[in-house]
């Protein structure tokens, strides 16, 4: 169909011809600055996360209330340099919307302004990293081993390129998806999506930690965004500040970087993304104090079995009047601590997802039920290093945590994130003039 | 799958068996208020929409940032009994979800506080209001005549009851759906649903009119909620205050509510809802001047092209140097108003969508490019009178529309909105008791 064809036919039709003929075959105009805007300023719609700095965006930022997903192949004949005209594309996107300006040729430049602290996270592939060297390739940039938990669909485990595309607006959200997919199309096609959400700004005081479909408080134990923990967890670097983690025990820290090659060194991390499915049907047949069981925390408080604080410190051997540990050995906080070994933790930035099945294909639960939802968690770990801090905790949970019974991952992948970008620089410059 | 079968041998498994095993086969506990919840009183979470009242919540209420509109089929053998038992159950639970509270046998009460102005409308449609006896069902309570420009989906156009599940926050609308849900499956299957949504709560100033997918300003030419206008229009009844449309006229009003069964008098309206979608793909190859020229807008502002502010009039009869009306006659301004006819006016409470399909099911726009979203409206339409106001408007649009040429309605189903319900009393208690 030619839309300007028809756009002037149907405009002679009423015999309002020339005149506008002439304008609809006009070129394409570069998008205007957006007039007459309501006045923002103060409002969370208005803020802003920096763009051009050390790390990327999107990773330490206070979770915002919406986030989109996105995995894209590559197309097969795809060559290096037409990689990083790609990237270099969409790094001016991405630099341009979430500042709250609209790029170069967006086509609804009135839906750039209230950005309200949108960000766009770049997540590299095996193949994307390899087409600039299979040197430049680590070797943890592949899929994780298989877990006897998994039921993992092929077309939710692969992807070239990640997009993590968080903000507090999903207009904003939807906006900055199209205006980036546009400009990867030519270059890439979508493999996956999944569009997830945390409570609105403005729910809850800030701070708070979230809730899961489940009404389980989670993010609770997490190395906080600022702090030498995360520094040194996610980053793999040190604020130089005292660590709460690493020195209270004397020992000189690790170095959790060691595995990155050099292009993602200095600001880079890794991204285990994990779309774990959540049984909400015999989920809601267990009782509470079944559910407080296999997590080791209080629903309600989130506060550890042991403790009446969401952050006391939960207390793996205490014991009960029978003389049965309080929190179970089997219980995922059980399971995914280790005391031990304090460089085994990872910061989890999660989102939940939620749809409501058309009767003929939602299926039935366990009690004979027609399932009412499909919901699930997009579980984003951040590390610096996922063979010493992710591997061996999903291991053990893959081994043995009560939590499985209502949990299975569905879709799994793995992500280089490269440090952020300089003004004027693309993401992942190092890599391919490294 | 039996949870607790499985959850006790998990429990065994690893020496903690039998205080644990006794405690997770005790019957399900009742929803307890949870406790040690952080202090959201003065956030936009704590804001409650009243359930009791005149009219039902989520038609005159400010538009919240998120909605999820669900199409339901009653079983084939329901009973009028049966539907007063579900009506019951859905009455008790949005009662207590809309307020913050725990419904009964609300497995997660933690989802519940928070509400974020949550409301719960309910719509009936023919099949249900048939089971009360086929002398209340009005005229108008079936499919709308079809349109040239129609390409509906079968599956998106049926439904028996509808819920438009709306809020601020999307975890709590989540919530409200699996609740509601849960307790009307016993009774009917979900047809169909889309999750949508508006600028996010204090993204723009209160009060600004949304932008829709295609970036323009939509909702302006509305009556505005609190209006004498708004209680004709759409409640068919009077504020009793002064009435800018009907009485500027010296006209007496005409009574719009006069096909309204005595059922849904005295508190109820309509509401015609569209599922359009929007193609971004052939929009985004039209320049601006044929943007504005087919809505009779400028696409920064919203205001007419015979003006400078949104809210100026649309001066239909306006001419250009050329002699051209500066408003298009085929625009979609000049073909959805009449200013003949007062009563010829809807209030419009759309919500956008928009996904991200995958490449191999996404297909090509008109330019050979994959597509990269599927977009649209939920189009909901509130009127007293179908015939007396939609449906005017929708056949003007339906023979010739300039917007035609970018959207496709593929969905459409007709609701009556019973009154508002009475504390103890449940949805629709007029009709099944009368
Ligand atoms: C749908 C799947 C999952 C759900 C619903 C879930 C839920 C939870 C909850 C409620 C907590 C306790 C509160 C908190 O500290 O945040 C928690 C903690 C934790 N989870 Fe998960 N989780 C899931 C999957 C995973 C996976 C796949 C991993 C890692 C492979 C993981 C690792 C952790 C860790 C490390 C902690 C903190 C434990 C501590 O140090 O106390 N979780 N999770
Ligand atoms: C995807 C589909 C549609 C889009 C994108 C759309 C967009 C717009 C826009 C941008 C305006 C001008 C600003 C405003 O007053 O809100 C408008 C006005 C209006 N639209 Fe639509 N519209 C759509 C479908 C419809 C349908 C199906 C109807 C009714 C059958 C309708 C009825 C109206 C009316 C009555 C006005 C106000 C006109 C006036 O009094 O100035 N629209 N629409």
């Amino acid at each position: 169909m030619d839309i300007r064809r028809r756009h002037v036919l149907g405009a002679s039709v009423l015999g309002v011809g020339a005149g506008v003929g002439a304008g609809l075959l006009a070129p394409r105009d570069p998008a205007p600055a957006p007039a007459a805007l309501p006045d923002t300023s103060g409002l969370n719609g208005a803020r802003l996360e920096p763009f051009h700095a050390r790390h990327q965006a999107g990773v330490e930022t206070i979770p915002q209330a919406h986030a989109l997903f996105i995995g894209i192949d590559l197309e097969e004949e795809t060559t290096a340099r037409r990689a990083v005209s790609m990237l270099r594309l969409l790094t001016d996107d991405a630099a341009a919307l979430t500042q709250g300006r609209a790029p170069l040729a967006d086509p609804e430049p009135e839906l750039t302004p209230q950005p309200a602290r949108l960000t766009v996270t770049f997540g590299f592939g095996e193949r994307l990293v390899a087409l600039a060297g299979r040197r430049h390739v680590p070797d943890w940039l592949r899929p994780l081993e298989e877990f006897t938990i998994d039921r993992l669909e092929p077309e939710r485990s692969r992807g070239d390129l990640l997009l993590q595309i968080c903000g507090d607006d999903a207009l904003a959200v939807a906006h900055a998806a199209r205006m980036l997919l546009k400009d990867a199309r030519a270059f890439a096609a979508v493999a996956w999506s999944r569009t997830a959400f945390r409570r609105a700004y403005g729910s809850d005081p800030t701070g708070t930690t979230q809730r899961n479909m489940f009404g389980q408080v989670d993010g609770t134990a997490n190395p906080g965004p600022g702090s030498e923990d995360f520094a040194r967890l996610v980053w793999g670097e040190s604020t130089g500040r005292a660590d709460p983690v690493f020195s209270a025990r004397g020992e000189p820290p690790l170095d959790l970087g060691a595995d990155h090659p050099a292009w993602l060194r200095e600001g880079g991390t890794t991204l285990v993304l994990r779309d774990i499915a959540m049984d909400m049907e015999t989920w809601d047949e267990a009782d509470r104090p079944a559910r407080e069981f296999a997590v080791g925390r209080d629903l309600a408080s989130g506060a550890p079995l042991t403790g009446t604080d969401e952050h006391d410190v939960p207390d793996l051997t205490a014991v009960d009047a029978r003389g049965l540990t309080r929190i179970s050995p089997a219980s995922h906080v059980a399971r995914s601590r280790n005391e031990a070994k304090p460089e085994e933790q990872i910061f989890r930035r999660v989102y939940n997802y939620h749809g409501v099945p058309e009767a003929s294909t939602a299926g039935t639960g366990p009690s004979g039920s027609r399932r009412v939802s499909t919901a699930g968690l997009m579980f984003a770990s951040y590390q610096a290093d996922i063979g010493r801090q992710f591997l061996p905790i999903q291991r053990r949970l893959g081994g043995m945590d009560l939590l499985n019974q209502w949990t299975t991952p569905i879709g799994s992948t793995v992500w280089a994130i490269p440090p952020g970008i300089a003004d004027g620089d693309y993401i992942g410059s190092r890599l391919f003039e490294g």
